[in-house]
């Protein structure tokens, strides 16, 4: 324990005190990075996604289609980003989907949403490490082969990072998302600038000849159109983390509607054109990938089962600066280090989801409070866990994990826009002002607006991918939801049979006559004799002790040592024919209560506490937490426990001082 | 709970009352098959063992030198049996080889011989229901594919058996036992018969042609010598469960001494005569069985690698009685049902073993105590659990687990032999009587007799089969030794730190001069409430309630409930600038304790006890479990826990107080 605390201290850093916590809040230029980067990075693979899925139609498609896919992608997030631009200004202290469904859909809907999210941030951080882990591989070759165990310990990095604290990580990351955008947008403006003076070069993938899938050969108009929506399904992983700001409000500086609703806007504008500027220069340089290389075919050859395709922006980026040059070195490490960036997002999105969960009483409570570091440790720890699970058991493999990424997604966007809708119901049944009035009235219809959109896209999701991981992700997201039902279910009950009546006493206040105590006695040993000691310090009006007849000759040896000893206590056997210990005392004690219901009985027993190695607890007796469980169960009975501390006892005890939180 | 208690009570029966301990003892005639099943049930292997070892220098070696083998083992079972009937005597309350070895050689040799007991039962057990399920097989071909399922499920059987009591299981298996006695005398008897008359067949397996297995081909004298020590040490497996008899003496019926000597003598003369006879009928019959059955030639060609070779019991049967007819079924069967009796001796020997081993501090003091059913129910548990591990890791393979199984049991007999010669040596150095020294020496003559010959098998065995399991075996004995040790050790250590001094006042028995109460208030609700009346109860000269200010919202909430409710008692507010809910109240704790030493600090903490479902645990609050566990590290403190029940908390305390043992 010594050691374990010595880490957390030198990994985690000091403990914050409450009153720094306005320091830690986040300025616009570091809310940018800390809470959009998941919706900018999503960019780098929602592109390859439209491309994958049109090139089963064959290359052709992609020439011709995917403007289309790219145009619909933005106007979703155009109506998207301005709804979400209503849900922080409607929520300052806190827009989140599951904020707003909570309070204007009531707790099923909320529960809905909340697992939504919980699954979606999971996936955000799998998704994001496994893409940036794979970017990584094609310009650090050594890499390959280890991907799984690489980004699985990136994932354990980043934890460190957040629990040391929100603006650390923070500063820390604001300058690979300005580094990414930067030379993405060097890279757009040179392939913007050659294409337009006509020196744009055709990328290596070009020569290839792209075949369509099996299947896929003479698509009908609706086979085309049906081909269309899954490209658009696929593209719409451009849109996940747009709610990252949304939930992140009030770790911003105020203003924090206004900042958020900037964040926004600014995010949009990025992704938008990012999106549209790369599918233009992917078209017009002729870059190709194949989800399946059988399809590809070079002079009328098939090529090489193990030929390696890179993304689009690494083909790009070699088209404009040229294969080998600083450019694509630049482009491919901002890339993969802008991915880690945007996993970082959930760090700072998921704990504060996981608190609110918890303070709506469907998570445990131990997620409510912040830790040491003014951080939610223990959402942090949480999320870090469930994403490296998934990481090992899919092997960081992107594609597959990007299937069950966007049903989740979709679902809190529907959900929450529609809580909007009636929030905004709800305010224009009391405004009266004609100005405010008419500006609810358009937050509302840009609310409808967005749920109608998100609930369409969703519908596609769901329908063209239900087998491809939306089936598997609905699953998760049924569970996830059932548990925290039962753990909503627990809390309220318990909360109802302990809450305080209003007015009046009740059974809980009335203070019992007199005090009836009784020491157990296993046997006589310094821990006992203790027991003893502090049972009589209390000055009992009737005091006892009692021991259990199990094993005859023990019994015998006790009453003399007791007699020796001259102990000014009586001491009364109890029978146990079937050689128990514990029930005769708790049937005792249950006796002593019907001859004086208005009693109280205190039961004293001594407990030995050592500093112990960590299989003592298979060969402890457990005959003490037997009598435990069943005292606690009887009504009008106190338990006191008079530790012992054995030897060694000291430091041990120091060290869990330190490290109790 | 309740219905897993209707179950108990159906499947086990009802508790039994101590004073009807005694009726449970054994007749010598129960106690025979009870406690010498094993021994007299390991022939049916030891045979199998002898032959087929032999075997691989070729047919010839079997004609030439089985009965060389056979005289060798006969003679060691002699020795050994004449050295238990000394131990029986000397030590009437249990004469078993841990007993012995603890007594005279102290707790290093006792652990040793401990773990090796506890080693030999499991095998026991592991390989008499395998032998049982693939001798039941030949018979029942629908049980082949199923052997470990089957072999696991008997096993199952078998502990509810033996957890509903020893008596029972005894007046169960004599039946059995007596019929295999029974059966296996007719097939000698008829056998020998037909020898002298010269009307015995040949086995089916004397046409083939036994070639020697590869390396085996031409033996030089020392090789041969070797290869018959493998031999004598396989078929040594026969004595295996000699021990049984010795460790189950406390079960027998006075006297219980010369019982169990009886037994002894019985069992050696059965174990000897089948062992020999069968010998001797398989030599005449020519009965042929081969390790690998690419040894075997018919007519000059290799025959099918799938060959099934029956038994040797099993050929015999077919020889005497003719293929077909009722005496085989007779003999397969009774000798199947033999070998789980044979299991069955572990089931009564390991509890009691554990049980003194307990007391003895090596193991969990849980296993000390009788069940309900006068049984040792966890040390039954224990054996079923370990055993079936092993049948289904070996497959319930009789040949892998038999290579283990030899090396415990000659190690216990080693060394409980020397502690045996040692008890003599110490009681001639006070005896005075002529007689009685005289029939001690005699005794220790024996004993010296039995612990060399027993040394020189444990050499035999671990030299030529260390590679064959021995070494494994070795290796878990030595496991559970060390297991053992730090258990030993660990309640050593515990008992000096507790135990009283034979004199004056020390420590434990102050009595302080003032108590000084806190309630623990983290909020108001009616556990707490009740908190506070029964503190209030006890009259305590000081008297305050003390609350932590993590949430400030929430502390000032506190206060105003509290003011509202002019609760009489000061509510205190500890400070918490790292927003940790534990640690201020032990620093306020230590600082009261620091300010009046003499004195001591109760603690009253609420909680809640509610009838909950497994999954509770993990989202519990665990504030109240790391109050606990840090107040009970300081010393002069008590904690006492007023206890809260939750609605529908009464039928579950009845389920409970009807399972607790």
């Amino acid at each position: 324990m010594e050691s374990g605390n010595l880490l957390k201290r030198v990994l985690v850093g000091r403990a914050l005190r409450t009153d720094r916590l306005n320091d830690t809040l986040l300025p616009r230029r570091l809310g940018l990075p800390v809470f959009a980067s998941d919706a900018i990075s999503s960019v780098a693979y929602a592109v390859d996604e439209i491309v994958l899925t049109l090139a089963l139609a064959g290359g052709a498609a992609i020439y011709l289609h995917s403007w289309e896919v790219g145009v619909g992608v933005a106007l979703v997030m155009l109506v998207i980003v301005a709804s979400y631009r209503q849900a922080v200004y409607a929520y300052p202290g806190g827009g989140g989907d599951y904020e707003v469904t909570r309070r204007n859909l009531g707790p099923a809907a909320g529960v809905t949403v909340g697992s939504a999210l919980i699954v979606d941030y999971i996936l955000t951080v799998a998704v994001s490490v496994s893409a940036g882990v794979q970017n990584a591989a094609a310009a650090l070759e050594f890499l390959r082969g280890y991907e799984s165990a690489v980004a699985a310990g990136l994932v354990a990095l980043m934890t460190l990072l957040n629990l040391r604290g929100v603006r650390e990580s923070g500063r820390a990351l604001a300058v690979p998302v300005y580094a990414f955008l930067g030379s993405i947008a060097l890279l757009i403006v040179v392939g913007v600038v050659q294409q337009v003076t006509g020196t744009l070069g055709q990328a290596a993938s070009a020569r290839y000849e792209l075949l369509p899938a099996e299947g896929y050969g003479e698509l009908t108009t609706l086979g085309l159109i049906f081909l269309l929506l899954r490209s658009f399904a696929s593209g719409s992983v451009a849109l996940t983390g747009v709610q990252g700001v949304a939930n992140g409000v009030p770790a911003l500086r105020r203003p924090k509607s206004r900042n958020a609703a900037s964040i926004l806007a600014v995010m949009a504008a990025i992704s938008i054109t990012i999106t549209v500027s790369v599918l233009w220069l992917t078209r017009a340089s002729g870059i190709q990938i194949a989800a399946d290389p059988a399809q590809l075919r070079l002079d009328g050859q098939p090529v090489s089962e193990d030929l390696v395709q890179d993304t689009v922006l690494g083909q790009l980026s070699k088209v404009v600066f040229g294969t080998g040059s600083f450019g694509v070195l630049l482009v491919a490490i901002t890339t993969g280090v802008m991915l880690f960036v945007a996993a970082n997002t959930a760090f700072n999105g998921f704990p504060v989801l996981a608190s609110r969960l918890a303070r709506d009483r469907f998570l445990p409570r131990g997620l409510v409070s912040r830790g040491q570091r003014l951080a939610y440790s223990n959402g942090i720890l949480l999320l870090a866990g469930a994403s490296v699970a998934l990481v090992l058991v899919y092997r960081a493999t992107v594609t597959e994990l990007i299937q069950m990424y966007i049903v989740g997604v979709f679902i809190s966007f529907t959900v929450s826009q529609i809580g909007l809708v009636r929030h905004w119901n709800r305010q224009l049944r009391t405004e009266l002002s004609v100005r405010q009035r008419v500006g609810m009235i358009r937050s509302r219809t840009i609310n409808q607006v967005g749920a109608t959109v998100s609930a369409l896209v969703l519908a596609v999701v769901v329908l063209t991918r239900f087998t491809h991981g939306a089936g598997l992700s609905l699953l998760g997201i049924g569970l996830i939801g059932m548990g925290m039902t039962m753990v909503y279910r627990y809390h309220r009950t318990m909360d109802q049979e302990i809450s305080l009546a209003d007015e009046g006493v009740d059974a809980s206040q009335v203070v019992p006559s007199r005090v009836h105590a009784l020491v157990y006695v296993p046997r006589l040993d310094r821990p006992t004799m203790r027991a003893l000691a502090y049972a009589r310090a209390t000055r009992p009006p009737t005091l006892e002790a009692v021991t259990v007849d199990v094993v005859p000759e023990a019994t015998a040896l006790l009453h003399e040592q007791w007699t020796e000893r001259e102990l000014p206590i009586t001491l009364r056997t109890l029978d146990s024919p079937y050689r128990e210990s514990v029930r005769p005392v708790l049937d005792y004690v249950r006796r002593v209560r019907r001859d004086r219901p208005r009693d109280v009985v205190v039961v004293y027993v001594a407990e030995y506490v050592g500093r112990e190695g960590w299989w003592v607890r298979f060969i402890r007796d457990r005959t003490l937490e037997r009598l435990r469980r069943g005292l606690l169960r009887q009504p009008g009975v106190m338990l006191v426990i008079v530790p012992w501390q054995g030897a060694g006892l000291e430091q041990a005890e120091q060290a869990a001082g330190e490290v109790d939180a």
